[in-house]
């Protein structure tokens, strides 16, 4: 049984989460930035993540099941195509997190509409179609050397500034989950 | 020989570095976390980072020799109290990331004046000695069930606040290293 403590703990992070508000992650594949990205979206109230995976989705979510994904469940699509799709359904605009020449300053975009962030993998970086496929690019100023921030810190700073505007228009005040999914929630985070 | 191009990027990027602005890793050792934060470092333009290292100097940088090293050399220290009297004899105000009770938002901090920001392990999180010792203690909101971020991650979050206000201030539009400094490093990085 879970204590009255611990009860109202979830409660309250529950009416904190963002349902609006998500990451998208395109073949990101390393242990350690999946469990750190999915740590950050917990902290900054993201319901669920979503991965491109097109190995299939089973090796993903035994990577990162190591810690954070109770409570930031991560949704696999086989295809950018279908990733994009389901997301564009449920309305959320897609800005891809890039480093292309036309790119705009990420803090130059309003994160209180419902928006989904993709970032792309160490290497590769984002592929061309999920790039291409979003409603806009958005870069992080680099004023050094290296040619890119780590994806778990890029993420992260985006993210942020999500928090920063969604703080400011009060959407961490009231409740945003609709009441049947809360209480769904609730039950599953306080009885695993 | 560099090429034409290397040289003026080179001088561009030195032309940004903050010698003013650092982080101090208490005890922070897994390789990926000190590459994400040297990386992180060298794009906001820290110029060079500081760790207190209780087993010495030797196997830190070792560690951190994945990639940004040269770009962002580690400075290291046997204790706190040494590291704090360098940087508080070079002006720097000191401020941890901590997650204690007594701690102000981030985005309260003016980080225009001389700022070190310390941080600290996975799981010990930053010395008592580090966090009493420093002239204030800041913290990153956190709406989520996790108890904290990913040290790499919280630094990022925190440095790219102070981008954002040294860039508003002008910090980035002139050079600010001393000509003889700027120097050394041209002829450092232009031939390893
Ligand atoms: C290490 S980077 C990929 C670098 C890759 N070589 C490239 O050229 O795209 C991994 C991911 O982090 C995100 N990222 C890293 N730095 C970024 C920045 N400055 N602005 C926006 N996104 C960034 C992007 O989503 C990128 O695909
Ligand atoms: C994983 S955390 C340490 C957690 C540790 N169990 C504790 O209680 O401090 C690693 C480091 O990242 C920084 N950090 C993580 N989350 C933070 C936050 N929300 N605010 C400020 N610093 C944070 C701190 O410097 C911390 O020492």
């Amino acid at each position: 049984m879970p204590t009255e403590r611990r009860l109202a703990r979830i409660r309250e992070v529950l009416a904190r989460r963002q349902p609006d508000l998500t990451v998208v992650m395109d073949n990101v594949h390393k242990p350690h930035n999946l469990a750190a990205i999915a740590r950050t979206c917990d902290a900054v109230g993201v319901l669920e993540v979503h991965a491109i995976c097109r190995e299939g989705p089973v090796s993903l979510s035994r990577k990162v099941a190591m810690g954070t994904h109770k409570w930031v469940p991560v949704r696999s699509h086989r295809s950018v195509a279908e990733a994009y799709a389901a997301l564009r359904g449920a309305g959320f605009a897609i800005l891809a997190a890039d480093l292309s020449a036309d790119a705009r300053d990420y803090r130059e975009v309003d994160y209180t509409r419902p928006t989904a962030i993709v970032v792309g993998a160490e290497l590769d970086g984002i592929s061309e179609e999920a790039s291409r496929g979003a409603d806009g690019r958005i870069v992080i100023p680099l004023h050094g050397m290296a040619a890119s921030l780590n994806v778990s810190v890029a993420t992260a700073v985006i993210l942020y500034e999500a928090l920063r505007q969604r703080e400011a228009a009060g959407l961490y005040d009231a409740p945003r989950l609709d009441p049947a999914l809360h209480q769904r929630l609730l039950v599953e985070w306080a009885y695993p």
